[in-house]
């Protein structure tokens, strides 16, 4: 079944947000909440990197209950080897947003993004959030937008699931190969789900879409996508939810990785008949990853051979050169390992398409596996040749 | 003890080459003969791509004997993905050299590099290597500039060992990130070794080299790597010819990183008390291949953060962020997986040298290894957006 999402997003009952510009940046907004009227169950999925910033390191703590009324995210710096300070910091965020919604600080998520191992200007933040929830509303694009940092728009979906909605909030860019999660993920829904129920949905829809994303196979200490259930709705069908999750996962993973840094195309890579789905996600990831095959498809050039090269280099996997076939966007390039003979003109009028779908069929069983991401381009270099300094 | 390298590469006694445009290119040279007098003892490590090139297929037959006269190689076409008529052409290939050098077609190993899944003009290398004997030299640099594809230079170096000499030529630039080989590197010597050692020293010195280089990330299927030993010089001590053979197998892989596609930067990443060696050379890999890593080194951004970021992804490695160091180019700049305070403009001039090296300070036991790679440039976009129609 085809999931519609709304023509523009909005939040499920009893979730709104607020942004401001606290200081951090000259002028953009820079901070943002995201507040339930009443508490909601939560279950939430953290970057696996070995040096995880402060507000993860307080993240997983505040999890465990499984409760959260708020989340509070400012943008610029993402308080990461920071040391005790830096937990003290998020600490101190936490508490400053609780005190707003009249909670205390373990009822709220605190996520920060932006450069590295500075230190968190938390008095700024501290006397940005003071009166936040007069500015509270219900468009969620709001909140996405004070938490971009390299992204060029603000991004928001939403969709019905019978009497309830879902409603994800994300930021993307760059640094992005989530591995657990993606950097600020949030989704809302007021369906009645308790947090054991969402933990499990909300791991089974990052497997597929978020896991699945790299702009540039650098994995963020920062990741987190976390989702609050405040129960407003009622309870709903389980299965309609599960798949409207992951539906809503993968259209934000798609946005993400389009929107990656400097990139002109979504690059979608589908393994298909791989001996296991291990084979198929690493095989896919290879493609998304090769900096050959994402230079191809800006430069629109019919370099097929590369994906044979991407394919090829998972020495781990179990792969036949003589049962690979291979597709861009449905035409077929590569045949029994060899590469067909076609006409340049027309693989280079599908490259130039801005979705490229790669299809590569291994030939070796049926498990199958999808990842997304973009090309490589000049921008993503202007981007992150002077990404502190400027 | 330093090896000291000629100024001017030579070859050892009873090598010469010889180099022309056969056609496949419009003016450069793009067809090399490599030739020793008499047979030499041989061994060669190729790519562990799933798709090798059909040169490699045929070179792993050749070497079983372990005897060679000589290599022949080609450039702007790799005859790989041209399946069985891929195969009889390299076969073909050989044929012709060999009969140039009145031997027989399992005494040539044959290499090609360019473009993947284009049939190789193998009427326009038969013509060309006719009567090109007549054109053997004594100079390595003539053979290296007809197997160059994107270098800038063509590469060689030599060096002595007792009364013989070891002759490095390579070629590399871009889908450079060897595993068990390197695109293209032949080693000529005189001394005496046959060719069970030769395998043994030349797996060891390509462990620590070549398969600690990577450009892109992105493995060939075409890398060979082969030494010829033809004995003209005598025996030698052997723990100096294994000395003399790591240092010559490293200066190339630099020279290389150096020269890759776009490159400004030559970045050394060494990693030191790693629990395992496995987990330093992992993480050494992760810091020169992370394109923030390779940006930031390109704009001289002290973004430091990110050295953490690179390091920390290694999911699989011991890794214990309150113990982790790391300096620039000897300038400390994390302390116990926390950002020291720094002068921005002393890290940005050290970023600045033309050779980066970063040394990360694991603190986990006493492991150590380098990699080696470059910055990531517009340079590199330029050359990998257009490859295959320019």
């Amino acid at each position: 079944m085809p999931i519609s999402f709304h023509d523009r997003p909005t939040f499920p009952r009893g979730f709104r947000c607020a942004s401001r510009n606290v200081g951090l940046k000259p002028a953009a907004k820079d901070l943002t909440l995201f507040a339930s009227d009443v508490e909601a169950a939560a279950a939430a999925v953290f970057t696996r990197n070995h040096f995880p910033g402060a507000p993860v390191i307080l993240g997983r703590e505040t999890m465990k209950a499984g409760r959260l009324r708020g989340i509070v995210a400012n943008s610029k710096v993402s308080n990461v080897a920071t040391g005790e300070k830096g937990v003290e910091n998020a600490r101190r965020m936490a508490r400053a947003a609780g005190a707003e919604l009249r909670t205390t600080e373990d009822r709220i998520l605190v996520s920060s993004t932006g450069v590295i191992g500075v230190p968190l200007p938390i008095d700024k933040i501290e006397r940005g959030i003071r009166g936040i929830t007069a500015d509270l509303q219900d468009d969620p694009l709001v909140g996405a937008e004070g938490i971009m940092t390299t992204d060029t728009y603000a991004k928001a979906l939403s969709a019905s699931v019978g009497d309830s909605t879902i409603t994800w909030v994300a930021k993307g860019s760059g640094m992005i190969e989530p591995n657990m999660a993606t950097m600020l993920a949030y989704i809302f829904t007021d369906a009645a789900i308790d947090s054991a129920a969402l933990d499990r949905l909300l791991r089974d829809a990052v497997d597929v879409s978020f896991n699945m994303l790299s702009v540039d196979s650098d994995t963020s200490t920062s990741d987190t996508c976390a989702i609050l259930a405040n129960g407003l709705a009622g309870t709903v069908d389980e299965a309609v939810f599960r798949e409207t999750l992951i539906a809503g996962c993968i259209r934000m993973t798609e946005m993400l990785a389009r929107d990656g840094e400097g990139a002109q195309h979504l690059v979608r890579a589908v393994v298909r008949g791989a001996f296991t789905e291990a084979d198929a996600r690493r095989v896919a990831k290879s493609l998304i990853n090769s900096p050959l095959v994402k230079t191809m498809v800006h430069g629109a050039d019919p370099n097929v051979g590369r994906l044979l090269m991407a394919v090829g280099k998972c020495f781990e996997c179990d792969i036949r050169s003589s049962s690979t076939d291979a597709w861009i966007n449905g035409y077929a390039v590569v045949k029994n390992g060899e590469r067909l003979e076609f006409d340049d003109a027309t693989v280079r009028k599908t490259l130039e398409a801005e979705v490229v779908e790669i299809v590569v069929s291994l030939g070796m069983g049926s498990a199958e596996a999808t990842a997304y991401g973009c090309d490589l381009t000049k921008g993503y270099i202007d981007e992150n040749a002077a990404y502190y300094s400027s």
